[in-house]
């Protein structure tokens, strides 16, 4: 376990992918500072490349690649932002993406993946058809498969933004997440347990998709949820590597209402004039519904990504 | 003329208010700048105290006010930013501020001016009848009036997030900012122009509240404009003073049309994740009117402010 993935290979994907990705800034809000009464320190990934940190493991995973091995492009099956970052990271290393999606998946992501040149096939709507899709294209072409959140090299890289956040603002006793695959938060967990073991490591997830929170609970990786979650970027599960990860590495999981996600929502976009994601609201969510908890803490939370329709605002 | 604001002004503005406004941070947009063929840097005044520059020009007043007059209070009409700003500013400073505001004002705006502890005084919704309010107040109570964009004291003070934004980058072309009142214009002209004189300075105003324009073209301070405007920061006209500034100073005045201006907040918003006020977008709604006209080109633009009513958004 101890050997799964180091610290070395997120400050080894930082150095990697730091001429690709943005250093991103880090904000901080009034509002929330008193909501909480803490001191608040977001770091904007929603102002990442493709608007989410998922540019991060993408870009690690790419660059990671031999000539041989880049040359005959990566795949992976995504209808979100892992989908947008994959197609964006392969084009500026000149190589192809295949992105495998349901029929389903809404046009304007369909057409985002298009616009960073990614090549499309469609599937059926189901996991069982999609996994088979990639399956079929690497017998094809040979195409090297980069996970979502359970590729090591997508989770050095998203561990990325946590060591940002800790070499900007060093002294943090909280840091929070939000957790779908968990690819995230393991990367930013082992960032922050290297720097600072005694921190308070928090992942979020919507308490209608709270599967993270049962495995860790039940110490079984649990299915991913049948429900529905304004939070769509969370419905995935944990997957084997992220899920070690997140117990080795003694992460806590808060859950928040979707009340809770909607209306923290409509205050990082009124207060903060931030528009992000409801995925990444379920932190702040989460630390409304339990009042104190942070209290006289300094607080880092990984606002995770800004796309979202606009005209279909959760407000 | 020369004598009637200097750039010292505007530095001993800076280094008065440094201790209670925000240095707001400073955005790029790949996606802007690949639509205007340019280098833009954004200057994020949406993200200042009270979510606009006002608070720059109210914080220099209210601290320029001797501990006499001070204890007086102050008083202006505004039922937009300068409202809340003054109101802000005054309470840092522990002393009163009475904001008269048409009865028609909506109420998220009174709420927000009570929110930082002003007192409203309602009036008929008519210039005349505004300023015979406020002639009442400082009968009455020997309150200080502050202009929301003539008060020189108030141009210093927004004067300074042009400072800040040349102080970050050096070498700007252009700089561009939305003309209502004219007091932002002339205070980051001044700055600009003294800084580096070669450089390109446009305001940008609705076509359908061009006074502005029109005033600068015909030499005559024009009145207000009757129309309407989704930016409705900008429906007010030059003062005396800021029309002298601008005319000095050599600003020119370009215009967006509505759809423009709708266009780009959109843009914003999607592509920069940022709430702006429609006010904030009329520079860029001017520029992607005028194709190639700062090709090539380093260019500062302030985002005035991010204050719209999250539930009626332009889009």
């Amino acid at each position: 376990m101890d050997d799964l993935l180091t610290y070395a290979d997120v400050v080894a994907a930082s150095d990697r992918i730091a001429p690709y990705v943005h250093r991103t800034p880090i904000l901080r809000s009034a509002f929330f500072d008193a909501l909480f009464d803490a001191e608040v320190y977001f770091k904007c990934e929603h102002l990442q490349r493709i608007g989410a940190f998922k540019a991060r493991g993408a870009t690690n995973a790419v660059l990671m690649l031999d000539d041989a091995s880049a040359a005959r492009g990566v795949v992976t099956h995504s209808s979100g932002n892992h989908a947008q970052a994959l197609a964006w990271a392969a084009s500026r290393r000149g190589i192809t993406a295949t992105i495998v999606m349901p029929h389903t998946t809404p046009q304007v992501k369909v057409d985002a993946v298009k616009s960073y040149g990614g090549l499309i096939v469609f599937c059926e709507p189901t996991l069982s058809a999609r996994e088979q899709a990639v399956a079929d294209i690497v017998a094809q072409t040979g195409a090297h498969e980069v996970h979502p959140s359970n590729d090591l090299r997508v989770i050095a890289g998203q561990g990325t933004a946590a060591l940002e956040l800790l070499q900007d603002v060093p002294n943090l006793d909280v840091l929070m997440a939000p957790v779908g695959g968990g690819g995230l938060m393991a990367g930013c967990a082992l960032a922050a347990r290297t720097l600072l073991p005694s921190m308070t490591v928090y992942g979020a997830e919507p308490e209608t998709a709270a599967d993270a929170a049962e495995s860790l609970a039940t110490g079984v990786l649990q299915p991913p949820p049948n429900t529905s979650t304004i939070a769509d970027g969370l419905r995935t599960a944990l997957g084997t590597n992220t899920f070690a990860l997140l117990q080795s590495l003694n992460v806590g999981i808060l859950t928040a209402s979707e009340a809770s996600i909607r209306q923290c929502f409509r205050h990082v976009l009124e207060r903060m004039k931030q528009l992000v994601e409801p995925s990444a609201t379920v932190t702040l969510g989460a630390l409304m519904e339990r009042p104190g908890i942070v209290a006289g803490k300094r607080v880092g939370i990984i606002l995770c990504g800004g796309n979202v329709d606009v005209d279909r605002l959760p407000l």
